[in-house]
């Protein structure tokens, strides 16, 4: 099969396609034929050599596609062969194949193209774990998504709405923060231009937001805790303004807050197994019924995912970017 | 009445004994006289002028107290003059009567004084309100407290063992960590001499403490994200150590961990009835049956609240040091 490689960390040019041995499905594993691939942040960090995949996943970038069962591996029940199929993967989704723990399989959802169910797992599956579960948003509660265009925000927005919530985002262009408003997002911020905490407080009677969900770590760290609401969770799921940050312990007493930081990448097969069942149960029927929807930014041939990961390094893209294999 | 005035803040001189006006049970309260106050390390900070009381609270320092009930105010069922109590309060357990919101009420448990029983509420709705009903500490899990022998951790050390968890404690002296081990510690690190991460790393076999419950703030945040095990959660309630510390968010996401940071002085009623209500359904049974006890420093005549607080100071006790009226 081909895979994108990576045989020197680098910008986008250090994604090569190339000819590579077929991975085989192991024991609980099957093998899919990938229809699509989608892009997420990580696979830059690990493009530029920050971001090993973890013991055992494939080696090729890709935290999640979209295909065909062709092969299922000893000790799998409930899916077979020619299931059409969108996958979490802890990485090998730039690949025309890749094999998959059948825990974290899911069905496409009724009425959606296979292609378009590349862009599913990985944000549904982080914004379902980190908002509903770390975080406990409730309906009535305001949540506040940093980088609302994002793949992850523009899921956050429509799951946030879809449990009675109400939703503030931040992000860099009135082009971006329209497309949040047309997914249900109530307050937009344009943090090159307004202070996200003053807005968020202003939109909330001073009481600020009951869960953040934030993908810039440091930077963001002590206005993130400013802008929380009593009894408010933070929860950081990207660290793109840095690791180390000043914490006011003070302020978080307060009002009795919490943060949490995770990734979906590193946790055990279980943990992601056990996500991807609630996701399935909670958030696939608002797919299937189409109360909410994958929002797609372009699609771009595999082979070109240099092209891809230049859109994304400009933050250009609204929503995800697919990679195709044919 | 008299209760412990504090006309200026100040050094432990400025506790004084005053006469007063006496308290009347509003709305939803009882009166307690009170046979015994409980010295908090939040009381030194009212003394020293960095920690009013919240609205509405009483302006006398005192977080807890136990007594008899000498005047049931409206709307309050299922308490009656003369039944024996202890109470969590938001303020004026330094003081001879204090009015009390009914839902934080505790019967004083079969076969303790009622002296003894001033000792329990603050120590036992904080650290089941922290280790279990914010972090979730279950068995098999290892709990890291640090100062193992203070009232607080004296009670973390015999809850946790009583769920089945595993329990560290940090304290500054051989003398206090022998008491935290015939409490039930298992692993005793001396702060003075050793370092609580390696120590607690050795203990778990590289793993970490799945909950630490801290005192320090700031001046440990970094070394105890360093401590905590994969999804390890580290449950703040003092800042001893500073408010504002560096927080290694790459760290935390590397281990899924939390943050919390809570006070219980702060919280509104119905939270703090909530509390209350947990503790009497899950501790209450464990302290009447003798498997768990209030651990009791010494009784000093209220009058007398400055000695206490020099002991405190001086972070000479062990336990609970005690006030009584009589």
């Amino acid at each position: 099969m081909h895979a994108i490689t990576i045989p020197e960390p680098g910008g986008p040019e250090a994604l090569v396609w190339a000819e590579v041995p077929d991975p085989e499905p192991g024991d609980g594993e099957v093998l899919v034929d990938v229809a699509a691939g989608a892009v997420n942040r990580a696979d830059v960090l690990q493009r530029q050599g920050f971001y090993d995949p973890p013991p055992g996943a494939s080696p090729y970038p890709g935290l999640e596609c979209s295909g065909r069962i062709s092969a299922v591996g000893p000790g799998v029940s409930g899916w077979a062969v020619g299931d059409e199929v969108c996958a979490l993967l802890g990485g090998g989704g730039y690949a025309e194949k890749v094999a998959v723990p059948s825990g974290q399989l899911l069905p496409v959802p009724d009425g959606m193209d296979v292609t378009t169910a590349a862009g599913l797992p990985e944000v549904v599956c982080t914004v379902w774990s980190n908002v509903f579960m770390v975080a406990h948003l409730r309906p009535g509660e305001t949540l506040l998504v940093h980088g609302g265009s994002s793949g992850i925000g523009t899921m956050a927005i429509q799951l946030a709405k879809a449990v009675g919530a109400r939703v503030a985002v931040t992000a860099g262009s009135a082009e971006k923060l329209d497309r949040c408003a047309e997914l249900g997002a109530d307050v937009l911020i344009n943090y090159r231009e307004q202070d996200f905490v003053e807005e968020i407080r202003s939109a909330t009677g001073g009481a600020g937001a009951d869960v953040i969900l934030d993908i810039m770590g440091a930077k963001y760290l002590d206005r993130n805790v400013k802008a929380l609401a009593t009894n408010g969770r933070l929860a950081v799921i990207g660290l793109q303004g840095g690791n180390k940050g000043e914490l006011n312990l003070g302020a978080l007493l307060a009002k009795r807050g919490a943060v949490t930081a995770t990734s979906l990448r590193g946790r055990p097969a279980d943990e992601k197994a056990a996500i991807v069942a609630a996701v399935r149960e909670h958030v696939w029927p608002l797919l299937s019924d189409g109360r909410i929807r994958a929002v797609i930014d372009s699609t771009v041939p595999m082979r070109d995912a240099a092209e891809a990961h230049r859109s994304l390094d400009a933050s250009r893209h609204i929503g995800k970017i697919l990679l195709t294999t044919d």
